[in-house]
């Protein structure tokens, strides 16, 4: 059904892989819509994590130029407008997303590494912002950066465009654990694990929730938080957690 | 006259430490209770600073689940309140805060740490969101938390809800001393006694205006930060402070 | 023309250095105007990147006290207006800004450092909000501070008043490179050149978009990045970038 991504189901979780190695997993406005729809599909499914990989030499170089080239500003305003869609339906999916990121991530590819909600790379990956260095400026990708770096980090990824490598990249908060290569499927599937434990109804409003009141001043953040915290009080999710603590016995989680 | 906590003056400083050691010092209703009634206090007297500490083998687990369980909506949305109130309240006396964690500080604990002004951890410390793990998700106690520390690595905390130790803590801004547990008191002395040196009616105004311009735009923050410093530049302690200099003395600052 | 800076002119930069060693660059009204006024030069020439540096033992001890204290609540409302123009001014000009600092920078002086893009430190640098220890609360220099730096970081810099060094200051964001300061100049240069790659308008574009787009939730941040980025496909920058990587050659930027 796919042309340019692989879309496999093990266990509980979707992974869901760039298949452009050829042309380094550049995100062509066909290879985008089709992320996009796997991104949905996952998102619709009872699955409880989702893993973003690429295929090939590198995690994703971002645009594709030859797609970009021949566009008008309406054109190149669709192709953003549907890249954007992808990075905020990857925050808005109820599922947990972790970015397994094994080479270069590059422009709109390191983008979707700032977008996922965890990351984990191999000590062989690599992240750039190049419209730094000269083209075509970087904007939408330095949003996301922007709220996972600081700010002087961004202005530095953002302005020379060039390359940090994995040890930075955790060092500044970009990517969560870096592992040797060979190590990486099962770094990835460990901190999935971990992230996805409990009721998947529980986390999903989590998840939503942490986005929800990121960037706002603390006490709108609150505002939304609290409500919210006080209706999750009320789940099954919750009751037994609590339940299961006081009567000292292991929890059995509710979907 | 309180049950739960242990209040003390020393010097200028007044040392708030939770004493449930046997419930691990969970935040019911009552203990929540006491700990705004002591910050009130605290904050309406003359003390420069407070200490916020915890007795026994940790911090504060959190929540207390044998008060939450039994609540209903209502009842929950009552006891989230109490908690933010004192979580601002921390951040709205005049007093500069530093929280003493000996031991693990998770949940609604580890937003106690978040929510003071400044915090030192024995390196028998640990920090956690646990709700992350299943059960009842620590919306709330994320958000001081997501103010901490970087977006990825509120991402971890939240959704998986492993703990992480105090050099962890120290890398990511959670804390800002570690200090081997024999030595954590003088630590909290000398990191209170450096923040409260000098005025404390112009450190008060200097706390307020911090966390008035913090998670706003730039230039909203300029605004608020440049009309307070206009007048604080006529108040005593910023006389005394300016004339010491000019004429190479000593300053003595006022009240 | 100047009384109180350097302002020279070295291939595709602009130099602007402190040049009152004997008052540690401290920032009076005059001192003020004369960085203003040459930032606003500089801002209208066709220079590509601008330095910002110090002569003598410091870089700058920030507001010059003498200055300051004969002046009433208008007075210094004045001064902070101007103050804080020059701040916003250096995030507005188009050119890329490195602050190049060799000693202490207070007040402020740290206060300069935050808001230059970019900073680049000697290891015989430090960064330091005095007001903490006393008499005028750093209100202002704090709020480009907190933005470069974590929270609990904030609070202990606003806080204490202590200096951080270069290493911590490197370590917490606030600079982007750390050298022996014989090689400061050399590594002024080479990130300056790394940053001013490119189009200078396109560049002059991306920088004006990253500070828009700070500071705000995410979805308004991506409302005013994506109509950038549109836009700027169709600059001819951008043609050059892509054409050039299509053809697989060097790119010959425009102006």
């Amino acid at each position: 059904m796919y042309q340019h991504i692989l879309v496999e189901r093990a266990g509980d979780a979707v992974r869901v892989t760039m298949d452009r190695p050829s042309r380094r997993n550049a995100l062509s406005a066909d290879h985008l819509a089709e992320l996009l729809a796997a991104f949905r599909e996952a998102g619709d499914s009872d699955a409880s994590g989702i893993v973003l990989a690429g295929n090939g030499p590198v995690f994703s170089a971002g645009h594709d130029f030859a797609d970009v080239a021949a566009r008008d500003l309406d054109g190149v305003r669709a192709l953003l407008r549907l890249c954007t869609d992808l990075m905020t339906t990857i925050q808005h999916v109820p599922q947990v997303v972790v970015a397994r990121v094994h080479g270069l991530a590059t422009a709109a590819g390191c983008q979707l590494v700032a977008s996922c909600d965890l990351a984990v790379a191999a000590d062989t990956a690599g992240f750039a912002l190049p419209g730094g260095k000269g083209g075509w400026f970087c904007h939408t990708p330095a949003v996301p950066v922007a709220r996972a770096v600081g700010r002087k980090r961004l202005m530095e990824l953002a302005l020379t465009g060039d390359p940090i490598d994995a040890a930075t990249a955790l060092d500044w908060g970009l990517v969560n654990r870096v592992v040797p290569e060979p190590d990486l499927d099962a770094a990835v599937a460990d901190l999935l694990h971990r992230a996805t434990r409990g009721s998947r109804a529980g986390k999903a409003i989590g998840k939503r929730t942490l986005y929800a009141q990121l960037d706002r001043p603390e006490a709108d953040a609150y505002a939304i938080a609290l409500e919210v915290m006080a209706e999750a009080s009320q789940s099954p999710g919750a009751k037994e957690g609590m339940a299961a603590f006081l009567e000292k016995r292991a929890p059995v989680w509710p979907d």
